[in-house]
């Protein structure tokens, strides 16, 4: 029987005999080469033990004192309490069992990030990027159990498109036998035909967009949880978009509060957000903060860029819903707002502390005369979109949807600087290996 | 308040006067001009309603009347006992107000099969298609489901790889800014990589392999559950993957034996799977069950083809796991079983009734000169994989995985004739619109 390093660390294991299995996390020679110090990791977490020359036998020094860091190792022994172990407990071991001694490993402290990203198969063992990739896990599952609870149905939108949803610019292009397809950047429009047939429908799925721009925001494959329901106006869409992320944070609050403080996170804006409800404020707003208290003057129509979501951020300690942006801006989807004209039935969530847009969507448009006039302002043939202008012709419904960046959530949840840290394995335009 | 159409067919509901909401699925105009027959469809089942001229507005019997096949409505009225009507219950309408009615629906029936690809963003609505992709979604929660249920954490893994891992014949190749990349063929080497934070892991994934075979068995882009776990052999992880399969069947019936029932689907069959244990047998008793039952001489070390799966599966009415494959005919990655020489330790398992391979995994070879051997015999370049070799540099543990493809599954458990039906928007060599 194997036990979890996580679960040694309790009073009432004090004194039991166990074996753990796993990798050298550090190890020392000490006390003149009597003694060994290793620190054994697993997936679960990091168990102090200790092996004495005169206590195991002649194998079980030799694998011990001769284990490189990340050796594979089996170890038996028994708990014993002492505080100046981490977590107040170690174990003394009886026998300890190299299953591949390996070759020393390629990561030491103070390496470029750069190299680190050249060996990411090996620095993903890392405590920081596995609690990271444990809270990703973690926030997926809430997804999941979110749209699940409220009677959704997953849908699996189809990868390999002929269209594009989000704009030539970033596109992908696949040789598709004798085609060319396009990888997809979004589920949506496949989502809207197929909440005729689901009704509310939700999905996590990889998403494509050749984007040019190296910020710390952008990954050129990423995964969005999207979502899609008939019947749907944008007050109730931006509603459950604020349920879903305060039901995220609450679950990865309750099982990573401890991963999140190794990883340095002040985990008590994390509370603040479960704890408040979050505003909604509309574009026009956003400008009326940014000019008031901190005197910038953005003129309207114009995009807000990271800075300027970054400054009206500081005013807030929770997400913000953005609705009404100019729709001369918004894609050819999003339909104008008929009581507050020149502006669309859409919005945007802001993360606090600076982590940006986590969130985006919108009611959908029900025009195609509007949608195929304002498709040719942005390149786009409308003709290629015939079979999705083809929902508004047999009976349509008012409907909405929205996605969230699941690397943007972690990055706001984890507090890391970059987003590459919230993918095992990042894609951007300067990064695609291994 | 609106209700779902399902909850309707309950004695309780008798007299209850509500309002569904939906798309007209039949529509017929009766009694001399006086009446409307309609069945309403949501996305939870069908309902009969009746509209009297004399009993509603003018506005309501004008909507009523003129509404189309696909028509969006929203009707309000009282539940009757009727038990002429599907289901034993129907609407008599009060009020009935069309949302859309759109134009007259393009689909009727005895058209092609191609045509109904081609409108698939309609033909979707279909009941059949509805109920198959209702299945679908219940399969994929079951897998996270089973997973969870077993401590598993969830591991995305990159779509656009550098690398091949099951053959250079079925890659689909993407420019990728100034690189060519391609998409993945299995989350297989890194989820490899992965096992060593993350302990035990699983993902459901969209899946490419350029085939060509026009079969019933194939697409281009699939979605693949998979799972990998260290510290795991091949006795075990077949174990696993017969958990998983009955756990899936398990759901899939407990949720959905009445749509089943409607797809035609003999449900005995699925519940014989779920009471029985599923055999393990060799790929040498294949062949010696292919020979002695049936007559049929395959000489040793040929891959088994569909009309040799079907056959030796007559013989078994629950899945059945093959194992120990001749290791010529497999990947590199497969290592040989010392115990049975010129086999792998590998397995498929196969579903009953012919529908084939649903699952495939192995023991993963931790012998890095024997898979740079295999790999050049493949025209694979040992090169490209280095930093999957350096797995087996840093603390190799034994480990294993497998994958399911959830097409089949769902087309095993839908009975389907193709696997066309169990994706929504199916893409193969000669589909990939809309």
């Amino acid at each position: 029987m194997i036990t979890d390093i996580n679960t040694v660390f309790a009073n009432k294991m004090d004194g039991k005999e166990l074996t753990v299995r796993g990798w050298i996390y550090r190890h020392r020679v000490g006390s003149a080469g009597s003694m060994v110090f290793a620190v054994l990791r697993d997936s679960t977490g990091v168990l102090q033990a200790t092996i004495k020359k005169d206590k195991v036998d002649e194998k079980s020094w030799t694998d011990a004192s001769e284990a490189y860091v990340e050796s594979s190792v089996v170890v038996s022994g028994t708990v014993k309490k002492d505080d100046r172990a981490p977590g107040g407990f170690e174990l003394v071991v009886d026998k300890f069992e190299t299953v591949c001694k390996g070759e020393p490993f390629p990561i030491a402290k103070d390496l470029s990030e750069e190299y680190l990203l050249d060996v990411r198969h090996l620095w993903i063992r890392s405590q920081k990027l596995t609690k990271i990739l444990q809270i990703r896990s973690t926030v997926i599952q809430s997804i999941h159990d979110f749209f699940r609870g409220r009677g959704y149905t997953l849908f699996d939108p189809p990868i390999l498109s002929p269209n594009a949803c989000e704009g030539k610019m970033t596109l992908f292009e696949v040789q598709y036998f004798q085609d060319k397809m396009y990888l997809t950047q979004s589920w949506q429009l496949y989502a809207e035909a197929a909440i005729f047939a689901l009704g509310k429908i939700y999905d996590v799925a990889p998403t494509f967009r050749a984007e040019r721009s190296k910020t710390s925001r952008h990954l050129a494959e990423f995964w969005m949880a999207e979502m899609e329901a008939p019947w749907m106006e944008l007050a109730e869409v931006t509603e459950v978009a604020k349920d879903e992320i305060k039901f995220i944070v609450e679950k990865v609050l309750e099982k990573h509060e401890e991963d999140l403080k190794f990883l340095g996170r002040d985990v008590s804006k994390l509370k603040t957000v479960v704890s408040k409800p979050f505003p909604t404020i509309t574009y026009s707003e956003v400008l009326k903060i940014l000019k008031e208290k901190e005197g910038m003057d953005i003129k309207w129509g114009e995009d807000l860029r990271t800075i300027e979501e970054e400054k009206v951020m500081t005013h807030f300690d929770t997400p913000v819903v953005v609705t009404n942006y100019p729709v001369e801006i918004m894609a050819f989807y999003k339909p104008e707002d008929k009581k507050n004209p020149k502006t669309a039935l859409c919005f945007d969530m802001l993360a606090p502390e600076g982590y940006g847009e986590i969130v985006g969507g919108s009611q959908r448009s029900l025009d195609v005369e509007d949608m195929k006039k304002r498709l040719a302002k942005e390149e786009g043939n409308p003709d290629d979109y015939s079979w999705y202008f083809d929902l508004r012709k047999y009976g349509s419904v008012p409907h909405s949807g929205y996605g969230v960046g699941v690397e943007r959530v972690v990055r706001w949840l984890c507090g890391s600087e970059n987003i590459k840290d919230a993918i095992a394995f990042p894609r951007t335009m300067n990064r695609n290996k291994p």
